[in-house]
């Protein structure tokens, strides 16, 4: 039952990619499994006006915990876009789910992600590009679906020197079907330091968790369900 | 013989498009056309650390003189990239025609800067946005092609809430199979002042054309061939 975008391509030596790290759960755990499957890798992370900015200092501890050749953390703002609340501080942050679309969707994030990873790319000669994106246990958000990266991997390969000329690019989106407790217990296996991460929305000036927000729940109980003690730290008890 | 990314679709009262203005001449055809079309136009440049910054100031005088709404200058530094001699000013601009892919190809360069413009479009509403793409008179460039366009439109429905839950996305490049000449008859039949553009790719600090440039060599083609007075300021006399 596998499907293209959840095989985990193994590397030929010497093979690069780009990762994409936010700071957060998921692409730590991508991040792992493309060393694991046998990448160079090159990190990046953007620093793009989000409210949770702190999330890209965790982002180089992951990157240098888990052995990427460079991580590079390039501003792209996005706040005069606004229209989200992760870069709009007017809009707040909501603490319970809401049906459809949630308003901390950020208006071609993925998008904008994918093409800078995609010229990273194209520059270093790395074949593959991985993202973190999932479409289980997620926000709702439509550019972490299957036919958003299917639909990125055509362009990457029409829009560039590497796609036309070359050997092309891959977009690897490996925890796509999986849910966040098969993420976590993949993690662990592969020896990620989930305290490294931060998956919070709305985390206080220290990296703490707010653990109300969407990001904190699907968090919290894919390390129930996976059965493995969650190491985050909350900025109080959980109510 | 139309296609559906030439021909040029009107706007219903009140529609808005988001219209990429680079400073040159091409993209200010495209403003132009796209405001005799019915559209409430916004106007978006990307500063991405390109040699020829200068021509951010053509896009302003540009959006102005064409009666954009508005008009936004984004930074989008492309250089920590690099990869192209329009970002990196250690490889030089060539002054003569090359076979393939010129350097000064910029790698995603038109997925980005499309990217930028879905993300601002949606928070607009906007339904449409314009790229002066080419696939005759250009560079040879990856992301200046028909099957470019109709991967990026693809991409933007399922990428966005606007895509998937609202009416949708349209890339509009209308001067796609045009020549340089016949866009050139097109801009002045709308009244484009052309001595407001800024075509090269390695102007001096005053704004002056090189005249050697692939960009200097296609335009000063197209004006001869539409038979009208090229009103750029150059360097010194072409040889």
């Amino acid at each position: 039952m596998t499907r293209p975008d959840t095989e985990l391509r193994k590397a030929t030596p010497g093979e690069k990619a780009v990762v994409l790290v936010s700071g957060g759960l998921d692409s730590a755990t991508v991040l792992a499994l493309a060393r694991e499957a046998g990448y160079a890798c090159y990190a990046l992370s953007i620093d793009y006006g989000q409210r949770h900015h702190i999330e890209l200092e965790a982002a180089q501890r992951i990157a240098r915990s888990l052995g990427a050749l460079a991580h590079r953390v390039i501003p792209l703002d996005l706040s005069w876009i606004g229209g989200s609340a992760l870069t709009d501080r007017t809009i707040a942050v909501p603490n319970a789910p809401v049906p459809g679309i949630p308003v901390t969707y950020v208006p071609a994030r993925n998008t904008l992600f994918l093409s800078l990873a995609l010229g990273w790319a194209e520059v270093l000669g790395a074949s593959d590009i991985f993202i973190g994106a999932n479409a289980l246990d997620y926000s709702g958000y439509p550019d972490c679906r299957p036919e958003f990266i299917e639909a990125f991997a055509l362009l990457a390969n029409l829009a560039t020197r590497q796609g036309i000329e070359g050997p092309g690019f891959r977009i690897q989106a490996p925890l796509m079907r999986l849910r966040k407790a098969e993420i976590i217990q993949t993690g662990v296996r592969l020896g990620v330091d989930y305290a490294l991460t931060l998956s919070c929305y709305d985390p206080d000036d220290r990296g703490a968790a707010c653990g109300r927000c969407d990001a904190c729940r699907l968090r919290a109980q894919g390390f129930a369900a996976a059965g493995i003690a969650d190491p985050t730290h909350y900025q109080s008890k959980l109510s």
